[in-house]
């Protein structure tokens, strides 16, 4: 696909408003590269040269066929290329209605191709180019670099080739995707993984279809040593799903996106900026190896104006010690400031090399990871030649004082387009024309750094490629079929009447605990439960979705009379058919954590951990993963958590059990990945003291409940 | 100082590296308005005129001087302008080391200019300029517009100007702060408030001298209409201060100044671009009535993109109406989207005033407040001169449309620069290029928005300008001082021995209730504490400043034996003089606060609310405020958390008493404000139940511990 010895473009044309145009005029720029044959049934010149009315009429097989053609051709097409030889066929063409019958023709499309022996990328799709090979069948070249570009949109893809020009970076290769029906993001993945002009790949994904060998394949990427980005939003607006359940509210889709991200070491990323900004990062800068920066500034404002986000961004601007202080000042004098950040006040001015000098005694300092420079740089070429020349040489050392030191050095400038800008980026430096966005690489380099401590950016930080959890039983994912569709529910006989019934049972069944309990159905069952499991009780209403807000939910009931005043008030609100009596359990010694799973169309089972209580929706801290997880995974999800602290005993806290937390956290995620039947389950709060963990609270929502 | 009749630059030069050079070359480029005189001891031509040799020499008094000389003759230079009649002094002079002598002869020179009648703009300042009069006293030109800037650092106001510059905005006036020993950023403020052309002030800002007189001037510029952007850092490296309480952990220095700005109306931001983000959107866009966006985009991607970052910055992207969704469908065909974001697919390519119809329909449609249109606007001049002309009146039109629906239309697109964007910008519409920072500037306006519900930007939100709190005793704001120059503490006799006794006695005199509490140094006198107090009790012991993490706080003990066996644990562990013996709390029917105050050596006392208990560092949800305030202002203060819906019983929970919460907060304030001996007080936890608010535990730092 991307370096044919031979290519025709079929639906060529002269009129520069269309597509077989573009395409054509690209596919003649690597005309010394290969046989390029112009295809047109209406034949004569095309672009000053003679086409063809058919692919038949070719002088020899066309390795790479480009459709450019109205899509009711479409198959006729794609029929020929296939007779004629064609090992891999591009169609730009697209239904008008991208609805079931289209998506049924591009099936029938696929198969037949692949039946064939050959691939095809499309329909729909926006082209491809490999810069190395010179073949450019798209409508908007791409500047040359090392970046692998997967993108379903074709603006955003001119949008990153923009803002990458701008950085002084570039493309290896690009593929469109368009609708996937034959060739998808994991298969150009595995074929970028392999290329070695690609050092990075950057993805823009709408469908992820088989969300687990996307991720599979991005982690073969990664193995290879080659960093990814990701660009993507979740499918569907979230703000049109109805939002039944807290788990929902918490983790949308883009929770599934995230736990594949986490398990193949995916970077992912928000913006196109973002996306350039990270690639610059990780392709010229060394990774950190803590989050210690020495800010230097020509200036004082730009220096504290960088410390302060740096603090905002998790990183650290230590002091620096005394040795180093004295060497700064003695190099520096009297104006500069020494502590961090460092402030050059002027020095730089008389000599332009105090800029390398000084990166150069900061890096070798041992007392910082990073050193962020932000100011004026660049801008001294405009007081003469003789200052352009010694900025440039500068740039140059800057850069080789990094290298030396294999630690990275980040700039900010004002001035970046300026020529020692360039030089910078030459000599492997990461330059930005804003502040927030270098402080926000040198962070997100930083946590690269902190979750691969071999200091190789592509290797993933947890399993290894090829060993992401598989949700049991095999083959339970749904196929990749239009978003939305969801695994079928078992029969509805085979579950109690109650969600909240049923998730108890299944999840105290997959080894969880739960507070004593009996479901009862009149007031003098209550009171022979009661004494059963011991005063205090809680009382709640059975087939409410949200008990609490319903006010189905009384705590803290001390006899027999105030569960019965309870009982009373309970069927007077809401009329339950059947109520809850359970044990109270001691909130006030432990942390209450919410722990749920939900089902994915694209990525399976997905678990989730996160401040649980009334704290759930005020914190909104939660982690997710990919489900099943073993208890030391469930472990290091939960120690991620801002909350975690709370359980781990800091502060002279009591130590709570988080490893039991863990148990129980691994336990709901095998019950959920052994259910595709089930859309949603969750606990909150899941109670952890010093004694254990023990479920309060439990609820469920089946796929067939779904709306 | 900003429109002289005439003007003198001393210390003129030929020199292109010098000071004098760059401000004779700009003072006469306004030589058709004023008199210019250039002055250099040595006399001779200078830029091809006649220099003097003494201000004594010129035909006329001059009213501006501006003095670019050595410092060491700086003295006798002022000398010289004041008696040749000068009525304003702008001295670039600095000294090279910025210690106490020089800031005593900083003084010294503002005593006698004052004295002359006359006012003085630095040392160490770098000039003044105004685009309206033509006056240009700077090293660098600014380019013209409704832009008024204040600010203490060069290269913050060279980076300010390429921004602005970029964004197609300027400036009407220019000072560069320097020393401040006379005119000071609240003195500028009230000029600036005043001057026509100046539509919004710009600050940035490293050393406020008198706080609240700053943040008065700045209600000033507001209630003229104008509004105030503030970028600043805290003064002094945060890292290097030994944070020794919670309060100070939560509220660095950062707090005075959001505090002073929450008072004032003034918008802070971080950066010099979202200085100019913000300006854009405040000069150019309309104030949203709400939240709610319709993200409008020409390809799915940047719509996608656009409406998560709306949704993850507190924007809502709401599903659209079915009228609305039906007349967009006809409007737009059967592959936009239609829903919200609304996605033109190809429609725009059509017919290019899609776009303003587009928007002027979801303007009309009264379902959203703002449009956000996102991606490839401004780039279809490529396609040729007919389209290049519509795409220019599409331009106009998308301005026409907002003006008159009276609400803000903000753009992102990738083709920054293309001519539209200007045409955009000159319609009054606010244009950037990275929809991060699109989104971030809409979702600032709807905060404004939010704040000033008249729909005029320039209004503060709450106390009308000169009604700012003052700290009582009047007088008690230090004197503008060196930073870290704190008030004397009282004598240290006045004060008990523990500052925790200390603190509850001032508060609860002050009006806030504590739990029941009795010091005592034996066992015998705690067992009879707790038999008058009941049990179960609590103990802690007295004399550490972070008992719970010392492990001296003992829990609900719950009887004699409980607590004699604590007793004994406690003097093995921690040795105290004196113990506290205090009744348990019902922490779990209640909600934990964080409250306190701090003295802030510019701002005077700041008062600051958060939620508390082992939450208070997780969550990080703190709101502040200028001391003293009200009841009413610390009700808005506690509603403004992020754990508010806590306390006023949001999703079923109970109602808590947030009234007496916000009493107690505004006694603490008072307190605060009565005692400027104090540093730091704070209560933590204030418990706040359904039957009022009782503190916990107590804290306090005279300014004398301080170190």
């Amino acid at each position: 696909m991307f370096s044919p010895r031979s290519l025709a473009v079929v639906g060529a044309s002269d009129s520069p408003r269309k597509w077989g145009n573009w395409l054509a005029r690209g596919a003649l720029l690597g005309e010394h590269r290969r046989e390029v044959h112009l295809v047109n049934r209406r034949g004569g010149e095309i672009l000053g040269r003679p086409s063809f009315r058919s692919l038949h009429d070719l002088p020899s097989a066309p390795e790479l066929v480009v459709i450019a053609l109205p899509d009711d051709v479409l198959e006729a097409a794609v029929e020929e290329a296939l007779t004629a030889g064609a090992r891999a066929i591009v169609v730009i063409s697209a239904a008008d209605d991208q609805d079931a019958a289209s998506a049924r023709r591009d099936r029938a499309l696929a198969e037949r191709v692949r039946g064939a022996g050959a691939v095809l990328l499309g329909p729909n799709c926006l082209g491809v180019v490999d810069t190395e090979q010179e073949l450019v069948l798209t409508s908007n070249p791409l500047p040359a670099g090392s970046i692998g570009l997967i993108s379903q949109s074709g603006n955003l893809a001119l949008e990153l080739g923009m803002l990458a020009d701008e950085a002084g970076l570039g493309f290896s290769r690009f593929a469109s995707l368009g609708n996937q029906a034959d060739l998808d993001a994991a298969a150009l993945l595995r074929d970028f993984a392999q290329h070695d002009a690609t050092r990075l790949v950057a993805l823009y994904i709408e469908d992820f279809r088989d969300g687990r060998e996307f991720a599979r394949a991005a982690g073969e990427v990664l193995a290879a040593g080659k960093p990814v980005l990701l660009l993507a939003v979740a499918s569907g607006p979230a703000t049109t799903r109805a939002v039944r359940s807290h788990t929902g509210a918490l983790a949308s889709d883009d929770a599934a996106i995230d736990a594949a991200c986490r398990a193949a070491g995916i970077e992912r990323v928000s913006t196109a900026t973002e996306l350039i900004d990270a690639a610059q990062a990780l392709l010229r800068a060394a990774l950190p190896r803590g989050r210690r920066v020495a800010v230097l500034s020509d200036g004082g404002g730009h220096g504290s104006i960088a410390a302060a986000l740096c603090a905002r961004s998790g990183l650290q601007v230590p002091e620096l010690g005394e040795r180093t202080s004295a060497r700064l000042r003695a190099a520096l004098g009297a104006r500069a400031g020494v502590l961090n950040p460092v402030d050059l006040a002027g020095a730089a001015e008389r000599d332009l090399h105090t800029f390398d000098r000084t990166a150069e005694l900061l890096l070798g300092s041992g007392e910082v990871d990073a050193v962020l420079l932000t100011g004026y740089f660049g801008g001294y070429e405009q007081y003469g030649e003789e200052l352009a020349r010694e900025e440039l040489l500068a740039a140059s050392r800057l850069g080789e004082a990094a290298v030396a030191a294999n630690r990275p050095v980040l700039v900010h400038t004002i001035h970046a387009s300026a020529p020692a800008v360039a030089a910078l980026r030459e000599a492997g430096v990461a330059v930005y024309p804003a502040i927030e966005r270098a402080v926000w690489a040198l962070a997100r380099l930083a946590e690269v750094g902190e979750a691969r401590p071999d200091g190789v950016a592509g290797l993933p930080d947890s399993a290894p490629a090829g060993a992401l959890p598989e949700p049991a039983p095999a083959g339970a994912l749904p196929e990749p079929a239009p978003a939305g569709a969801l695994p079928e529910p078992a029969p509805a006989g085979a579950r109690p009447a109650d969600a909240y019934e049923h998730a108890r049972l299944l999840l105290a069944g997959g080894g969880i605990t739960f507070v004593a309990q009996r479901t009862v159905r009149g007031l003098d069952e209550a009171l022979d439960a009661a004494d059963e499991i011991g005063y205090p009780v809680a009382l709640k209403a059975l087939g409410l979705l949200h008990k609490s807000d319903a006010g189905g939910v009384l705590l803290g009931l001390a006899d027999a009379a105030a569960l019965e005043r309870s009982f009373g008030e309970l069927q007077a609100r809401v009329r339950p058919a059947r109520c809850s009596v359970e044990a109270m359990a001691p909130l006030q010694e432990g942390v209450e954590l919410l722990i749920g799973a939900r089902w994915d169309a694209r990525f399976g089972p997905v678990v989730l951990a996160g401040a649980g209580g009334v704290y759930a929706e005020i914190l909104a801290d939660t982690a997710v993963a990919l489900a099943p997880i073993d208890d030391q995974e469930a472990l290091l999800l939960l120690r991620s958590l801002r909350c975690a602290p709370l359980l781990t005993g800091a502060r002279g806290r009591r130590l709570l059990h988080i490893d039991a937390a863990a148990r129980a956290l691994a336990a709901l995620s095998r019950v959920a990945a052994e259910h595709p039947e089930i859309a949603e389950i969750e606990i909150n709060p899941l109670l952890v003291t010093g004694d254990g963990a023990v479920g309060l609270d439990a609820r469920l929502v089946g796929a067939a409940d779904q709306t």
